[in-house]
């Protein structure tokens, strides 16, 4: 039984990736996938936080933002300096996913910070900012001059994709009314070369068992392989892993 | 003497419209005005402000904002709740811009706010919001049941421009760099038909005299002249002015 | 090779659970798992969130807090109203993880919060949050008057428990600073009959293989069996569950 | 036709400085425009902002506020740390104002701060700020140590005046009651050798024309130069422009 | 000895009451005692705290405020949203003050707010407001239309004063530079018919006993029917009290 | 007449110092009064605050906290950083009382902050914060490395207590109906040697006169020798004074 949009359980939905999307900052990448969009702006700073001052070593951090326009009805700004839940939950989430992949002594004393801001919010917007946050933070590195040229401050790529059982069955890059209609949501972000940065799976009002977690990541699994490939694509001759 | 990116004095910057940029609302407008870019994003409600309700008028008003990645260094997010001063001003200059050609009471009860996002800022972002978000109430306008169709919400067209004296001359559609030299800074909103709807004129730690006055007063009523054509090119068969 | 505190990988640490600790609210247990204490605290009031009133159904939530002392050095008090990210994403999974086993419908219209506020911290604060919550709610649940005494509002029991990977090998029930030292931090939260609720795994600033990961949740489930165990001697002829 | 309080359309209302208000700051003027009363009290401190710091400049700021007794019914003091909207462009206004004609080096480091306290809110409080501001600054700069006793830190005096379309006509000084029903509404801020040194102008959700623009340009104009007179007058032989 | 002023232990500094100093509000009193200043500001509204509506009784409140100017240096507004902890230990001292002789349900349902705003501080503006606030009150009690005018909302008269111990001896009425040297520092709220509402006793870093705690209260005692002798005279015909 | 729960006007209820109660701070304290217990946590850290920076002498604060299930219905955990003014003024007054028998040179440049966090709130919540918090302090200075070993950085223990008119009768130590019904409210703070540290005493919407005030202030005298003695019983051999 093919899903309401016509894909299949493992389809992932349309995918790609404009580089230098704007131009103050070095890195500047608008994600689509599907219904979602997201402006990933990467930026370099000299400054890193107080309790790195001195030790030779970079940071990178994200910044997670949904745009009032990205969703009907609008979503209020906030203005009252109460950044909700969820959105502290995924910009954590992002910025973990890209330290785990970087060498931060090999970044030297610098502070990246990339600022996933979403355009369009129909599903899947924390793995579609991970997954631009990578290309953007590699066209951003590649403005930093490095302590040692011959040490590149990326270790392996890193993007991230959503699975969830929606009507009983496992599928793949849940799409918002999916998203509201799964019992279960998983949410993986891998490397490019297969291992685990981050699994997180909820039980929406509901609970699951091993043979379901196996199917989730199995899919997941296929699908971020999928996406690491569309990330080398756009980087082109850009793409710094083997 | 030409300025320092080869323009005469009254010459713009290149203008660009690009109508339904983003999906989830009904007006969504990325306005292009040289290296400056603001995405105009009108949301419709049915809930009007409370002290409206039951009036049986509707409401338009504006939010300004400079994304981090707007400038270089990176402008941090205001996420401790204090909106500064300037955005502020900003955001309540384009409200009431739009509110003067409004007939709020044949828009019926309903609330349109259009959100002014600045992708990149290379001066005159509060001109080109202005500018931008006429046409994204328009398309906006356009989903909007009216309570009586034969009476359209708008009077008229609105737009904005920036004038200035930089090096002792009056200059059109100021940049970043002639921003920060001028010193005197003016920013004048008017109608399609050319009658003022705001006049803000600031010495930068200097005065200015009945003559300079006038002088970036036509400056800025010639100019805003060729973005009213921009606007109404851009909307074509849907502009709804004579 | 024992653990730091002489521990076998699979052992827990001692875990008490102390019902009717404090007697203002109906259901008050304090939890301690070794170093770690948290008094648990389950209130019940009439009054629904807004988006419930009049639906007939309840809600469970949880707030989560260090208190000052639970820390060397102090923990500073939260009173700027800048509730930190962690706080958030804890609490925020505390609640989550009650309402997997909660029939709200058979809870009727009530709302019960239960307060999870740690006097010691010492690794595991979160889980053992979880593990004492599950009592109090119990407990604060026999003072309701349900809609239909035949029919209980939990499905289930629920307790949580977290593993990891420390110096290569994976070990259950993390102290402080085995936590510190962890290169993968999982934390499991399980049903009493064995089904997942919520899985969290994250490398820190490291990444994981298919197989750490199906230790990691080998370790959890049998932890969980034997957290369960404990939940039940504590409540006695109340546990509610078959 | 004469106006409401029996007033010519180039009638001022009775305008009075009281130097010396209260003591503990250097320079205290209590304001009184018809019905409308503010306190301008300026402060001298040693301590100028960061980005001056070492810079061997003064900065001079502004602060306004309309106190709760002000107005009928009571205004709420702003004590969420929401600065309104108007507040804030108020007192940017002021200070932009006062430093049009002040010489920031003739001042030396150090960093004069006016506080404009609206007792009595009548229409016409941001000009009345303005007028005895200018006043508290002569006052406090007559106690700081200048750098080059030989340089006074200010170029020339500065006052402002509001001018509007009432029921159709050009009418100078408005209060309260002609400013709610006045469709254009104009300030201006002018030295008191007749330069400008702000113009804003507004059509409140109307819009006007050039000559309706020139007519209030040269109301107002008219009214400074008696203003300028009011506040030379209240600082007698410490009068320091030619 | 005499004290640093000239005055004896049991003098008070002059007191002076100016009522009817604004006009937006019906009760509106400057008070001086000696370098101290506060405008007491009573405004009267319909629409009482959520608690009490319904209730027909009536409700007094107070805020208190120091002014920027007040003091030297200058003392930041608190902007912030953060109230400091002495400013609301004081406000609500007024209130419970005022309160005390309040005839809650004879006044009917209103709100009563007294803005106590310090032009000058020189010591005892806590006890200055208090003064003043019952003759604010007295003035805008009569312009509130009363359930039963046969009954008075106010039972007695109120005041306060400041007692303390300074190098050894018990003095009254402290100025600012002898409460930074007490080492034991007193304010009591008496009824005009002489009885206590509030004694606040504190030694500063020091400790005090039975006889010197005796002493400071007769002195309070005393200074207190002065000080009701003053706000008989201020209210003439209008002082509503036997 | 005895009181609602049996007890004769002197009788203090039962009252209870637990030491040690929690790990990570060196001084941890549960006091239990009757239905009310505070747990007081002294922590010790090398920081003084920035005024105090490199002047050689200690500081001691006190944070005072209601937790959510301490009452019922829950009292709301106080998140958007209004701190409450009740709060404010009981943790001023718990630190003001410590600080008095504190000698802050001889404690040497170190900051302690006692921390009162309310389990159980039963009326004399302050006074029984203050109470532990002596013997919490006791404790926390034995880890402190004086800088002078034979000058003990407290002079006197100190203890508070309540006293109030309850249906016309003065009465010891009132739990919160006695609090509630009192028409008379005062809080004593004293030395073990019986000298005043601090007295509150407030009508609530009442007054009181001399001899009111005198029984009020024997009672208090009279318990808080029984409290001292329960203090230094509670520290055996660790009681520091005479």
């Amino acid at each position: 039984m093919p899903r309401h949009d016509g894909r299949q359980p493992l389809d992932l939905r349309p995918l790609s990736l404009q580089r230098r999307f704007t131009r103050p900052s070095p890195g500047s990448v608008l994600v689509r996938a599907g219904g979602t969009s997201v402006i990933c702006v990467a930026s370099v700073s000299s400054e890193v936080p107080r309790w790195l001052q001195g030790a030779g070593r970079g940071w990178v951090t994200a910044e997670y933002n949904m745009m009032p326009g990205s969703t009907q009805p609008r979503k209020a700004r906030d203005r009252k300096g109460n950044v909700d839940g969820r959105t502290t939950e995924i910009q954590r989430l992002i910025g973990r996913s890209l330290r785990a992949v970087c060498d931060l002594e090999a970044l030297g004393e610098c502070m990246i910070t990339v600022d996933c801001d979403v355009l369009e919010a129909d599903g899947g917007t924390r793995t579609a900012s991970i997954t631009g946050a990578l290309v953007a933070l590699v066209d951003a590195i590649a403005t930093v001059e490095l302590p040692d040229p011959s040490r590149y401050p990326l270790r392996d790529s890193v993007a991230a994709i959503s699975a969830g059982i929606v009507e009983g069955e496992c599928v793949l890059d849940l799409d918002y009314p999916e998203d509201a209609a799964a019992t279960v949501d998983m949410n993986v972000v891998m490397t490019g070369s297969g291992r685990f940065v981050e699994i997180q799976g909820t039980g929406e009002e509901s609970t699951f068992d091993d043979d379901e977690l196996a199917s989730l990541i199995k899919l997941a699994r296929d699908g971020i392989g999928r996406i690491t490939h569309v990330q080398q694509e756009s980087l082109g001759a850009d793409w710094p892993f083997g």
